[in-house]
């Protein structure tokens, strides 16, 4: 017998590429292209580092706090974790823990399903419709728990409060999540149901609208007595996970909401502008809600495109995988790195066409 | 039905008291007295916020080759997590995966049955010894994986290579972990052994020696096979943990060998003289190669002590458990701190003896 016999074997998730030159245009991994709120920048700089020596608040109380205040939540009802990742990954271990397989949609975060394989739990994929839409009554059969992006990835496609509500109140008996990473870009949340359902776990994070991808800040909300299991859980991994300048920095983005407003406002007339252009050019798309755009062309294969804008150091998005191999998820970054793609485009297009 | 039945309902770990308190000598967390390495405090400073936009590298270059060139091995040996209970709850999940009982001492980390609990992992506690000393032979039963800390924790005391290399040698078929915390602070490393044994992994942490518990680092050495599983398991979770700062910040603590020499030795010192003035009061303790002394006095209860000390605004550690409850954890503070607590108790000791 070997040590490697009694080893969990799986099949990790791949990230995105994350080139390390730098003179590229970086629109594969929906990161903000503007930088954090400037109260960021002061509160890094004039952090007194000799803190760091001690243990960080494990409560996370003046992150939490910020949250609670901005969401008009208890912070009873504030979970926060190193990116959503971590967030769902402990919700998926708190409370995906029937034996009923947890359903999601077949085209979706592919997350997912490595969490469900890593924790053991059983799972099923409900196919969305044929306009990548989800179909709510898929989520009538019996389950141990439901989760889907609104917006979802990589689609871009948001569905309806009344959609989310049927799904939840279909669900009474588990939990059910709504990952919301991308909802600050047009998207509707489902923060207001979370009065009439006890079961609802709502996910957000601060990678995408707050720009702040590098700093791994994630948080769920829900009723206080859902955040307590998902705490117990949380405690019994690791007391501390959020370090202090997470901690500091993070309370500082969501403290400011007018540059929350600006660089998402900005973002949105972005992609809406990029949509009109790429049509121009023969691709279509569902209509996003996100800070991306998951578009196909009909004559040119994704892979060769994705391939062209490779080696012109545009970086985006592609999946070899069912349904979407024919589609590339292209990140809303500024107007000028928004222009040099759509300017490589045309001529590619014009080119092999 | 309802969603709480699927709830996997744990008893999370209770972290030492985190009082909010500025003005109090805090000896009950094994903290480390001194400010991070100067180098920590120059990055903080000058770090770019605006790359915190992007996400971090996930596999943590910078710091894991700083950490491969200061221990001499490659830098697919060294895997890093938030904090060494990140990197244990990891290995936990991924090493301690057969049927049969993970093996630790009774007196320990308290960590390790809180993993094994989350985890599912069946576990035995082995008694350590009258002296407090692990005994070997007990770790030649049958047996899931082996975990210890050298030095242990809260005795203080450090086994000889000799006692961890036939620890390792009787258990060839499954993972040992040693859990080096407190290493720097007069133990012996298993580093060494590394070469010898593929099934060893060794963890250390930052946030005692390296006097950042406030940025959660800490990093696991092993044989590269050992630290891929280690890191499938990881990228199963969640990509991106190690934020930005950490990764910046702790490079920068691990460069500056002299000045962690310098904060060891002073800390080394005071425990040696703290050692002889707490004899002259009366107490007894192991003798600790760690940043605490664990000490027990023949005739006032530790709890008493523990309360008398608190109200005085001197914070140590005290357990209502098996073994150890006329016992107090005393973590090593600079000179000024260890003088008033040993004025305090020298009080404290005339006036109740």
């Amino acid at each position: 017998m070997s040590w490697e016999d009694n080893v969990r074997k799986v099949v990790p998730y791949v990230a995105g590429e994350q080139p390390r030159k730098t003179d590229i245009i970086k629109l594969n991994t929906n990161e903000c292209p503007y930088p954090p709120a400037p109260g960021v920048g002061r509160m890094a700089a004039q952090m007194d580092y000799s803190a760091l020596r001690l243990y960080p608040d494990q409560n996370t109380t003046i992150l939490v706090e910020a949250l609670a205040d901005y969401y008009h939540v208890k912070p009873g009802q504030v979970f926060v974790g190193v990116g959503s990742d971590d967030v769902l990954s402990m919700a998926f271990m708190t409370f995906f823990n029937g034996g009923s397989p947890v359903l999601f949609p077949d085209v979706t975060y592919s997350f997912y399903d490595v969490w469900a394989e890593v924790h053991r739990i059983p799972y099923k994929t409900c196919p969305l419709d044929e306009n990548w839409h989800i179909r709510p009554e898929d989520y009538r059969q019996p389950n141990g728990g439901v989760i889907f992006p609104n917006p979802n990835a990589p689609t871009g496609l948001t569905e309806s409060l009344e959609t989310v509500e049927r799904i939840i109140r279909a669900n009474r008996d588990v939990v059910v999540i709504v990952d919301e990473a991308y909802v600050d870009f047009g998207g509707v949340s489902a923060l207001g149901l979370l009065e009439k359902y006890d079961n609802l776990l709502v996910v957000q994070t601060f990678s995408k609208s707050r720009a702040m991808a590098g700093m791994r800040i994630g948080f769920g909300i829900g009723n206080e007595k859902l955040i307590r299991y998902l705490n117990d859980v949380k405690f019994s991994f690791n007391s501390y996970t959020m370090n202090l300048p997470s901690q500091l920095l993070g309370a500082e983005a969501v403290r400011d909401e007018a540059y929350f407003r600006e660089i998402t406002g900005k973002i949105i007339a972005t992609r809406e502008r990029v949509k009109g252009e790429l049509r121009k050019l023969g691709f279509t798309f569902p209509d996003s809600r996100a800070n991306f755009i998951f578009a196909t062309h009909p004559s040119i294969p994704a892979k060769q495109i994705f391939q062209a804008l490779r080696e012109a150091d545009i970086y985006v998005r592609h999946w070899d995988k069912p349904r979407i191999s024919e589609y590339l998820r292209i990140t809303i970054g500024t107007d000028e790195q928004m222009d040099t793609l759509l300017a490589f485009l045309r001529d590619y297009v014009a080119r092999v066409l």
